[in-house]
């Protein structure tokens, strides 16, 4: 039977001939670029039916008599089922079978035709990308064609959550003092003006945040414009301000604008005015509407990147806080799982509850993964209705989460086993991801190393037994803000951004067995200055995560006496830190946990 | 009192007083971009006096009454005293006081001023970057100054020492396998023919090597075009051809071109063929000369980078040779060191001297670094009369050195003790260094793994003790040919070329204490496949180099037991193998170094 989309199609189609457009191709993402979009920009997934993890993968293409959907590896067989019957096929993006979507297109339309995208929802890289082949092909492009203002009558409104200032005191900077160092990079880049799209990078200079607008991260919809004249404009749905933020707005002299008004705005900037955009992050109308863009912007990332000592003494209370939500949740495990009516569902709902049961915990950081045996092998693996399985019997149960805390975002990943004694192989597979996790956390390196260089620190113990994951080590992790945020990272691939002290980065090797189980071991660090000598500045890892790893997973025989050490220093400090904010009852049960 | 090079610097303003040049700048290198040029080419030493390693560093720079060389941070001291009383002055080419050539010369400059090179001497690459910063700066610039063919008249002639075959049964490969693996690469990057100027890839490609062209390397300057037509021409001086030379190239229908005929070649070539150069190795004037060039060629390095099993099979007997040879060099510096009169000098003499007894050796691969104490804290110290030290009393000698063999090129570095046990300081330093050689050699990695992310095992141990040294670690090493050589290397900084089973690569980290002693250890080391399996191919170092590291150097309380077996293994195996190739005192002498 055929499904609402094919309405939903026949309905683009209409208002695509009334616009004279032959061929349009649809994004999944918002005018931010965002990881994770509102509900009002997940428009190709109400077109097409297809929903992807956090919504922002797979891109539609809508021809008169063509509708495909290209998504990439990870969702072949989901969007294959969920795109049945929608009028939509499913294009592989990647994999032996891959297509490229602009390629495709180019050389599938007739020459003169007319090819048009929302320009708000593609960045200026992709869009002026897809212009080139366009052009080069005969084709026409147009980027001001808002396809969902005219087929989508139920479209979600924008989000109007209320706005809340970040204490400065949790913050350690004002918001001049950031703007200053802005408008510093922007001079150095050569420009007069930054306009910022970036949700974090705006939430990160304002001291502000909100809880709502988007899932996991207390981010919101806006733009900021900041010139070296003084001028500083916040664009903004004005619903979202109450007095308190208009005040502190206010005190920072930043004028408010509507979130509508960006692009008029935009067009009306003098062109003696030479603004810096990041192309990457900027969608395409904006772009250009700019009279005098330039192309760069990364300073911001790097500035946002590093964390000073106020946010990290703040974050050892997120940790804190988040240690015990862990003692809780681990604890109401251990004792649930005899029972055996725990499901992976219920784990999920009961690890939100305990991280939000602290008032400061506003959100998860991200969709808790939780993976029974071998669910806990798929490494995007995130527990739905449709997948839930009991976790019961015997095996390994994966759990990576995180809240957002006011004090500071944290990621954790802890495998541990349930239902009696590990095998063998389990514990060999887990000391070797927990070997590699140590030893990226006792590294110490020079300045100017960047995470390519100390990934293998993590790999090693796996590789030399011909063992190996293929996600990343580590990712920058944002302070109560974005889980996962640049420019540094810790991958096999090479990515030209220095460690700096104040860096925040995820340590997270893994192992994952197809149909058995999965491991990862996940804390996170920071970069500290830790000498100065004739050789240079030499930097170590300052750990901030405080939760046990499951002892009864280590095969204590290829531990080395150093990598002991370091786990019993740690356990001293789960206890000493933990404790005092424990119940008895959490307390005898972590003590069991470290006393090895 | 004024030097000889006045008069020739006035030669040269004369001269170009006489072709309207009001500005010309003279490079250290051959048409070939070579690390180290023939005396033909070394026209910039023979105008300034400033001799640097090789020859191939400064570059002068001429007007009507300024002159210049442009050197880096190694050469500053010497080179001012070098250009005392020449009319040069030194101009620093990095450091704090750091002056870019270009810029300068193109703000110096009055508008309209011709500036001059000879274009055969700079790549493609940096000649139009140049015209770039020229033309900006309303300059006219000429690449057709051929300024040393007026005013050198004893100018030494272009090397003919006749050339031989590499023999087949070494090679492991015939050329024309060679040269239709090329043809494929050629057409990969859509051309229809290449004209090759790196004289190592030249000599690979034919099999032919001559022995005194250039130091340390038994290339030839040649051109080689090849094209799809079939179409094999080799531009080389005639009287370098025997007899036997020309009939291996008749049969592999190679034809033969005078050397300086190439530009007139070049310029003849029809439009429609597209020529493939690498703009970073050729100069600039045959890139010119071509009708339709397009830039790559990078593939002919990489084809020369990964040797084939016959190749490492007479590694193996390289490798024994030079293990031998420099048994007997140790040997002689144990019995002659007593006697107090060793000098870097005569040491570097002996070891030239034990290489070159073997008839298979041709040449030493490079300049040996003999350093004593602090000499051996200067990382590219070469000893020479002027430097020339004493090795007596007590401390560290460093011997880094290799040999052209027709079996292949040895590349080794060993730091032993002299006049009694060395402190503790050097112990542990040298200790650090050797587990970073062994931690490396030990190394496995799956297929795609970069240099960059290998390096830290080399620096590990030295990091963790807040201690650096700013080489690479490895650089790939050629099969009787350049003993360094790309694309693969193993240094902090990316570079974008896998290690690839084949390739050949060394081993060195090292540290240095400024003023007291240097220390490396290095090996040379093959990557071949490990293990292939449902994690993909993986790949580990087969060790080549056969000789000991000084025991007395080791603090054996910080080695682990895996490493105590590697080098228990690594002895084991330099005694099967070289004590069967050596005198009956020799074996003895090499017995006690090895029995721990």
């Amino acid at each position: 039977m055929a499904k609402i989309e094919k309405e939903r199609l026949e309905a683009l189609r209409k208002v695509m001939a009334e616009h004279d457009i032959d061929c349009c191709i649809i994004n999944s993402t918002d005018p931010h670029q965002s990881e994770i979009p509102p509900a009002h920009w997940r428009g190709r997934e109400w077109l097409t039916g297809f929903k992807s993890e956090n919504g922002t993968n797979g891109i539609a293409v809508v021809t008169n008599d063509l509708a495909y959907v290209w998504t990439d590896n990870r969702f072949f067989i989901q969007a294959r089922q969920q795109l049945e019957e929608t009028g939509f096929k499913m294009m592989p993006m990647d994999g032996p079978e891959g297509v490229d979507l602009v390629k495709y297109v180019a050389e599938m339309m007739p020459k003169d035709s007319v090819v048009a995208i929302d320009g708000m929802t593609f960045s200026s890289t992709e869009a002026e990308s897809m212009r080139d082949a366009f052009v080069d092909a005969g084709l026409n492009f147009a980027t001001d064609f808002p396809m969902f203002d005219y087929i989508w009558p139920e479209r979600p409104e924008q989000p109007l959550n209320p706005l809340f200032i970040h204490d400065e005191e949790i913050v350690g900077e004002t918001v001049d003092s950031k703007i200053a160092r802005i408008l510093k990079e922007v001079a150095a880049e050569g420009a007069d003006a930054i306009l910022m799209s970036a949700l974090d990078d705006i939430a990160w200079t304002t001291n502000l945040r909100t809880a709502g607008d988007v899932a996991f991260s207390p981010v919101f919809p806006a733009y900021l414009y900041l010139d070296k004249e003084g001028n500083r404009l916040l664009f903004i749905k004005e619903e979202k301000l109450t007095d308190e933020v208009s005040e502190f707005l206010n005190k920072y002299h930043i004028e408010l604008r509507g979130y509508d008004e960006v692009i008029g705005f935009a067009e009306a900037i003098p062109p003696s005015t030479c603004v810096l955009i990041d192309p990457g992050l900027t969608s395409v109308s904006i772009a250009e509407a700019i009279p005098t863009a330039i192309e760069g912007g990364k300073g911001v990332a790097k500035l946002k990147s590093v964390k000073n000592e106020t946010m990290l003494t703040h974050w050892r209370t997120a940790m804190e806080k988040d240690g015990v939500a862990l003692v809780k949740l681990f604890k109401w495990i251990d004792e649930e799982f005899p029972k055996g009516e725990l499901t992976e569902m219920s784990i999920a709902r009961k690890l939100r509850e305990c991280r939000l049961a602290d008032p400061d915990c506003v959100d998860e950081s991200f969709a808790a993964i939780v993976g029974w045996n071998e669910h806990g092998a798929i490494v995007h693996y995130e527990p739905s209705d449709a997948t839930d399985v009991p976790v019961r019997g015997k095996g390994l149960l994966l759990i990576d989460s995180g809240g957002q805390y006011r004090q500071g975002t944290t990621d954790i990943t802890r495998t541990i086993a349930l239902g009696g004694e590990p095998t063998e192989e389990q514990k060999h597979d887990f000391t070797l991801v927990l070997k590699g996790c140590i030893a990226l956390a006792r590294a110490t390196f020079p300045r100017g190393t960047r995470g390519a260089q100390l990934d293998i620190l993590a790999r090693q113990y796996l590789w030399n037994e011909g063992k190996a994951y293929y996600h990343g080590t580590g990712h920058g992790v944002g302070f109560f803000i974005n889980c996962h945020e640049g420019p540094a990272q810790i991958r096999m691939n090479e990515i030209p951004a220095p460690l700096e002290p104040g860096m925040v980065m995820s340590d997270e090797p893994g192992l994952y067995i197809e149909g058995k189980y999965g491991i990862r071991c996940e804390n996170m660090l920071a970069v500290e200055l830790w000498k100065s000598n004739e050789y240079g500045d030499f930097y170590r890892w300052r750990n901030l995560t405080l939760f046990p790893f499951d002892r009864s997973l280590i095969e204590w025989d290829i531990m080395t006496p150093d990598e002991k050490e370091w786990l019993e220093k740690y356990n001293e400090e789960i206890w000493e830190r933990l404790s005092p904010l424990l119940s008895q009852e959490e307390a005898t049960w972590l003590k069991a946990k470290i006393d090895y």
